[in-house]
């Protein structure tokens, strides 16, 4: 991401941020900042932080709250990951080990608590109760919305297909609802009127669910090298995305989907679905739907007068369904 | 604790506690308003709320928002609760099943990160940033102490017998650092002069201590029945505590205890350790030590005007070391 055009007006602000999230807190264990380290060290686009930053520059918030706040949302960010790769299994994330692929399952969870504590920390440092009562409610929103997809995902037949409608809920719960949050940061920090915090909130929730469907889409034709970790990762766990869900409407009973609806199958049968879906209409399907989402967002910016910042915040919209990684 | 003299002073405040405490977030699963019913119903002495109460009164804070504070301190202990009993695979506690016990190691991780974030929640419904911070760098004390605990207490030679600081330090992390933040809240929300948030914080803290001393006997010398999980689970999981500790000073070579130090240990070895220092002038040593704490938190109140909510924090505390469960 720091390649894209715009980066360079928020360059000195993400770097205060990587500061703050690699300051250890007073008598933080070794094997903590070694962690966090680790996990930050390992790349990631910082999509949260440059958003915060973003908007607090066209609503003018205070830079150092907005500092604040973009540590606090990429540890929440960095914190469900945690749980998520223990809960998934997953060994690999943007090509490095992942925290539990090192560590005992006990110091994974401990550490993953450790971060959505010193998030929370960070969120209350910018003083505003308001921000900080969103953030308790978007972490809310990500668990529930995990602890459904673990509930109700299966059936004794096999794998529950979802309704588009449960599909968009569930993205929304993952993804959109924090990067949401990011979004309209700036505006909750610099108290502006609920029309700009609900235009940015807008524009984020939008731009969050493009982001997911087309991390979706990439889980099918993207090169393990580039993704960072395997491909076919979602269909392996009985995750329908909405590729799947295109290509059910008209395939349902395709063989090498129905025995991984049914819960066995091959290695061979899941590559056989992975290929046979990366190849169909499905994928342009489910990429026009993320074209829908980021149209949406960058309506939603209409209202804020021309401003460079204004500029980025619709690069960064088209730049997430272009993206290949 | 119900039975306690002063209980009736706060009975009405514990009641709206709890009526929160139960409220569902709206769109919240059924798998976690089940969740919580079952961990709340379990019991519990509510000693957290009880405080955030009694302080509150006694600097006439507002009690909607000491009942947000009382249910935010709760819930979080409850979340802390969820995600010890995983990683210790602590089957029973309060002499019911834990959540793990019922559940999928997956969704006892989430559902205890939902904890944490209802948890944060109700403390930001306070409105009270310093509130919000303390509890952000509670929680950063609490899982910083475990981590410390998982990564320091073995060596190559077995398990690390702590020095009496480092005792106290872990205690002070694990029980003592919320006690103490549950013990200000009322002085936080009131927005009194830093000698009276101080004065309460001390008092806690010194609770605190006494209380997990306390905890850490009974694990030598109750029933299981009173206990509500099986005596000795400390000993077992190869925790060091005060009783063994005291004990060691001059039984360091005691055949029993030294199996266990080195790990390699059978039932009937835990057992009779177990009897050994329950049976040992390490218990009554412990105990002294238990009312030099709460004699500074007793201390800590002098300051304050007589009045029946200064009465019921000095009889909390007594309490504190005559309990029996």
């Amino acid at each position: 991401m720091s390649s894209l055009p715009f980066f360079h007006l928020i360059q000195d602000d993400l770097q205060r941020a990587e500061t703050l999230l690699q300051e250890p807190a007073p008598d933080q264990h070794l094997a903590i900042t070694g962690a966090v380290q680790h996990l930050l060290g390992s790349g990631g686009k910082r999509l949260r932080p440059a958003l915060v930053f973003l908007s607090s520059h066209i609503c003018q918030a205070d830079l150092t709250l907005a500092t604040f706040a973009a540590a606090g949302v990429e540890m929440l960010h960095t914190a469900t990951l945690v749980h998520d790769d223990l809960i998934d299994g997953s060994l690999m994330r943007r090509g490095t080990e992942t925290l539990n692929a090192r560590w005992s399952p006990a110091a994974t969870v401990l550490t993953g608590d450790y971060l959505f504590a010193r998030a929370a920390y960070w969120v209350a440092r910018t003083g505003n109760v308001r921000l900080v009562q969103r953030f308790a409610e978007t972490l809310m929103v990500i668990c529930n919305g995990e602890i459904r997809q673990m509930f109700d995902s299966r059936s004794d037949q096999g794998i529950r297909i979802p309704t588009f409608e449960e599909y968009e809920q569930r993205i929304y719960a993952k993804t959109a609802s924090l990067i949401a949050l990011s979004a309209e940061a700036g505006a909750i920090l610099a108290h502006t009127d609920e029309a700009t915090i609900d235009a940015l909130r807008t524009y984020g929730e939008s731009l969050g669910l493009a982001f997911q469907v087309v991390d979706d889409v990439l889980d099918f034709i993207a090169d393990e090298r580039t993704l960072g970790k395997p491909v076919g990762s979602d269909l392996r766990q009985g995750l329908i995305t909405l590729p799947v869900l295109l290509f059910l409407e008209g395939n349902g009973d395709h063989p090498a989907l129905r025995s991984i609806l049914t819960s066995s199958f091959t290695n061979e049968r899941l590559q056989e679905a992975v290929r046979v879906i990366g190849n169909s209409p499905a994928i342009e399907r489910s990429l026009q739907i993320a074209r829908d989402y980021v149209r949406k967002a960058k309506e939603a910016l209409r209202g804020f007068p021309f401003s460079p910042y204004q500029t980025a915040l619709m690069d960064l919209a088209d730049f997430v369904v272009q993206r290949q990684f």
